[in-house]
Parts: structure tokens; C-alpha cells; sequence
């Protein structure tokens, strides 16, 4: 009962943590909101429709909320920053669009996806469409810094995504192989996202690598947990759906343990269900039932605080400031929901 | 019979300009292909196997040869126009595969379609990837100006092919309609390749503004000429097939020639093939037919010279070189392909 307690204590103070990064950039993103809403425009009136949906129902802005914070933690005052934030969401927004195409999915969050409502083709064409405004843009802010870091985020996560599709249905896959796709499809964007913070600020590259390392980091932290919640039940207060991955077979870290600690009948089941893609209503259960035996969520979870803890010592550098505080509290927030 | 030898003797003097552009451009081009070659490479090795799929089976490289043709007009003799081709390529690399997963298309130029052979989730990605690596180039090539034009021009091509999508399967689109969708998803390419032949030359303005006027009214006349062959028997000659418009439920200009000049039991036939998708497979030779007895074919290819025309005076600011006439026959080529 103390237990509980002190638990419910703990996730409303990180809980916190994300409500106080929102007051923190509050001014910015409506900023940024403003931008996303202005640069979706086009004359083919599908685009701001298709675009308009995902953005409205893609989520907590986590990536444009971190460039907002890191230039907050340079001293960024200038107005650039905003604009940049725009962009990392619709590099976001557009890799979701394709996505939700590659892997079929008919709702995020609950929400019918854009391919569900207009179509796979809709949904691959409005994904290049934000991905091209995303360089236009980049482009007239005119700093080439920036494009670099943003084409090669971009390629990268392209490239984990393709890496991914190899995995996929592939119980073979390591550990190593499986943090290799997360570190590209996931991390790089975080990276980036923190990295133009000091960038537009004009800070020194010991501290634009800082705020790399801590967007990198944190950014597998972030993809360990996701992927941990796909198989917890604590994911319906999240709103989240559970067995998303195990139905699209995919090779994530708590089937890789439970894999690679189970017998060779268990190991059957995974190669039924993840290689074979034979499955019935009722092995989602077992799936958690062999991953409670061993241990695979809360070692996924142990997992993602390793880099949780690397993402706040790459922060050591900066003084410490209101901003550097929520920032940390921030990586303490992005492992808690997992509980 | 006369006819025949004269009409074969055109087009060999066309087919000759083809040929003459590439002896232009011949060193160049073999430069361009190695940084093809060399771009597409990663880590992951599915990427440069699909895209040297697509690659090698994406036709003459008429968009890159542009650009390489365009900086010689200006006199350009560095080394930036090569690299720049190879984004222009890419850029519609990526488009095509795109593409091919829009339309659902098994085959282009008589080859199995990279979609077919490794699946919509690769070619999606892989085309991400393409785009992505397109601007990493540009931005290692350092020119604002040139990203700036080839951003826009791929957002152009996004919402073009959007605005297509819409009017798929829709009989009543205007001409001025279907002029804007291939303004937008052919032209907008066709004209940045060509510009950035004068922007790596550093040359005036009215000259880049000449090189965009060549290549968009070229790109128009060119993808009226295609729309065209789709419906002509001469397309086998070509190794492209007939009818995959026709299937598909696209709306181009022989098609709104045929529909606007029949009478209402013709137009019943078109709303029932290309609206409604119900196609028997003797469909496609009535709707030829139809062509024939409206003359929507040659009343194509007119319009297509016009454009022409417009193309070969954007050039008249130049003086009268070797490269301007084989730019200046180029049209004609691309005109003459269509008999």
C-alpha cells in the first residue's frame, strides 16, 4: 500500500516534469504551432486536411518542445528557433505518414491514421510534401549547419527504417542490432532536434555535442520504454494500444529477452508468432505471460535508465538552470510512463 | 510511301539529337553515375540494392542530363554541376518509386517495379532515403540558392502528384486542370535541372529565368507526349506498354479530348471505365478507338508543340552554339517520339 503510494507520488512528480517543459516553451510553441499550421498550406486543400489530422493527433510535440528547451538552455533569444522546431515536427509527422503505410496501421492513439481515412497513396504523398516544406523552410532560415544536421538526421532514420523492415519477423536479431535500428530511427531525430538548439545559439560544438548526446540518449530511452509499453497493460491509461508490435511482428527488446531466456518450446512460440505471423486471439497474453516469467519489461525499463542516466551526464556541462532541471526531470518522465 | 521514308527520316534525325546530347554530356554523365553509384550506398544493404534496381532501370536520364547540358551553355567548367545532376536524379529516383507504390504498378519500361520485387514498406523508405541523401549532397555543395530551388521544386512535385491523386477517376477535370498536375509533378523538375545549369555558372538572371522557361515548357511537352503514347500502338516500339492509364483511372489530356468531343453514350463508356473501374478487357481498344475518331491523339501531341515552340525560344537569348541546338533538338525529340 506504502508501495502504491509512494509509486503514484513518484509519476505525478514526473508527471510534472513534462507540464513544466510546456510552461517552459509555452510562448514558443504557440509559435511553432502557428508555423506548422501556416507552412501545411497549399493549393490542393487535401494536403492541409491529411497533414492537418496527423499533426492534431500526433502527440505530445516532445521533438519541437526539445530544440525549443536546448535554445532556452543556450540563451537563445533570437527567433529562429521556432521555425527549426517546425521543421523537426514535420520531419516527425512525415516519417509517422510513412509509417503508418509501411506497417498498415489503421489507428495511432486511438485516432484512425491518415492512411486509414485517405488512403495509402494520400498518406505517401503528403509525407513528401511536409518532408520538401521541412527543406524550403530550413532553406530560408539559410543556415547550412542546420541542413546538414537535418538531411543527414533524415537519411539516417530513412536507413533505421529500412533496417527495421529486415528485422522484422526475424527472431535472430540481437540486442545490438535491434539498439542500431532505435539509435537511426528513433535517436537521430533527437539528436538533431537538441543539437540546432546550440546551433542557432552559436555555441560551441563542445556544447552542441552535449545537447546531441542528451537528445541521442535520450532518445533510446524513450524507444526502449515505447517498445516496453507495447506489451504492458499500463499502456491503456496511456491511451496506447497494446500488441501493436507483436502483430506487425516486430523484433523489439522485450521479445529479444524473453526470446533469448526462454526454452526451446517458448522459442517455438516466438517462431510461430513472430516468424510464421501464425497467431491467435489469445497469444498476445501468453507473449506477456512469457515476458512477466522473464523479466523482459522491467529489464527494458533497466535498460532505457542506463541511457536515461547518460542523457543527463551529457548535460553536466551547462550551468544549473531552471531550463537544465526540466530537462532532466524530462529523461525521468520519459521512463516513468512505463510504470 | 514517300510519307513513310520522310516520317523515318525525322525520326532519325530526332533519335540523332538524343545521341547528340549525350556525346555533349558523355564525360560528365559517366561522372554523375559514379556519384550515383557512390550516394546510394549504406550500411544497410537492401538501399543500394533496390535503388540500383530503379536506378538502372530509370530510363535515359534526361533530367540530369539537363542540368549537365544547361552549365555547358553557360560556359561552366567546375565541378559542382555533376553532383547536382545526381540530386536531380535522385530526387526523381525517389519519385518513381513513390510512384510506382501509388499506382500499385508491377512493371515500368517492361521491368518488374522495385515495389513488386521487394515489397510497398522498401520502396517507400528507400525512396526517403534517396530524398534525404539528395539534400545531403546539395548541402555539401553548399549553395543556398540551388536548395532553395530544388526544395521548392520537390514540394511542387508533392502537391502535384496529390492533385493528380484527386483527380483520378474523375472525368469532369478541365484541360487547365490536368495542365496544372503536370506543371506541377513533370515541369517543376524539368525546370530546376535546367536553372541550376545557369546558377552553378553563376549567370544573370534573365538567363536562369531562360533555362526554368526551356525546361518547364520542355518537361510539359514531355509529359503530354507520354500521356499520348499511353493510348498508341507506336509505344511498343518504345518498350513502354499501352493502357496502364487507361487501367489506373488517370485523367490526361486524350482522354479529356475524347470525353469533351464525344457524345453523351461515349461519355457513359468513359464515366464506367475510368470512374466507376469497370473495365473489360476489350475496353482499352474502344477507348483508342474513341481516340482515333476525336483525334485526341495528334490534337495531343499539337498541344505538346506548342510547348515546344515555347521552349526553344526561352533559348533565343543565347548565342547560337552547339549546345544550344542540341537543347533546341532535344524538343523535337521529345516531340517525335510520339509517331
Amino acid at each position: 500500500m506504502t508501495n502504491v503510494v509512494k509509486l503514484d507520488e513518484e509519476r505525478a512528480k514526473t508527471a510534472e516534469a513534462l507540464d513544466r517543459l510546456k510552461t517552459l516553451v509555452a510562448g514558443d510553441l504557440e509559435r511553432v504551432n502557428q508555423v506548422i499550421l501556416q507552412q501545411m498550406q497549399s493549393r490542393v486543400p487535401l494536403i492541409p486536411q491529411l497533414a492537418g489530422h496527423i499533426v492534431a493527433s500526433g502527440g505530445k510535440r516532445i521533438r519541437p518542445m526539445l530544440t525549443l528547451a536546448a535554445a532556452k538552455l543556450c540563451a537563445y533569444d533570437g527567433p529562429r528557433h521556432t521555425n527549426l522546431a517546425a521543421c523537426v515536427e514535420f520531419i516527425h509527422t512525415a516519417t509517422l505518414l510513412h509509417d503508418d503505410v509501411v506497417d498498415d496501421s489503421a489507428l495511432r492513439r486511438g485516432v484512425e491514421t491518415a492512411n486509414a481515412l485517405w488512403g495509402n497513396e494520400a498518406s505517401v504523398l503528403v509525407g513528401d510534401f511536409l518532408f520538401s516544406r521541412a527543406f524550403q523552410v530550413m532553406v530560408a532560415d539559410g543556415s547550412l549547419r542546420v541542413l546538414e544536421i537535418l538531411s543527414t538526421a533524415s537519411a539516417v532514420i530513412a536507413e533505421g527504417e529500412v533496417h527495421q523492415l529486415l528485422t522484422t519477423n526475424d527472431t535472430t536479431t540481437s540486442e545490438d542490432t535491434y539498439l542500431d535500428v532505435i539509435a537511426a530511427k528513433t535517436a537521430a531525430l533527437f539528436a538533431a532536434a537538441c543539437r540546432i538548439g546550440a546551433v542557432v545559439a552559436d555555441r560551441e560544438r563542445q556544447e552542441e555535442e552535449a545537447l546531441d548526446g542528451y537528445g541521442r540518449n535520450l532518445g533510446i530511452a524513450f524507444q526502449l520504454v515505447d517498445d516496453a509499453l507495447d506489451y504492458s497493460s499500463h499502456s491503456i491509461t496511456l491511451g496506447k494500444t497494446v500488441g501493436d508490435d507483436f502483430r506487425e511482428g516486430k523484433i523489439t527488446l522485450p521479445v529479444i529477452l524473453a526470446y533469448r531466456r526462454g526454452n526451446d518450446e517458448e522459442r517455438q512460440f516466438w517462431h510461430r508468432t513472430l516468424e510464421e505471423g501464425q497467431q491467435s486471439d489469445t497469444d498476445i497474453q501468453r507473449a506477456i505471460r512469457l515476458m512477466e516469467r522473464y523479466h523482459a519489461l522491467p529489464d527494458t525499463v533497466e535498460r532505457a535508465r542506463h541511457y536515461g542516466a547518460k542523457a543527463k551526464d551529457a548535460l553536466g556541462i551547462f550551468p544549473n538552470t531552471d531550463e537544465k532541471q526540466t530537462l532532466l526531470d524530462l529523461v525521468d518522465f520519459c521512463i516513468d510512463r512505463s510504470h
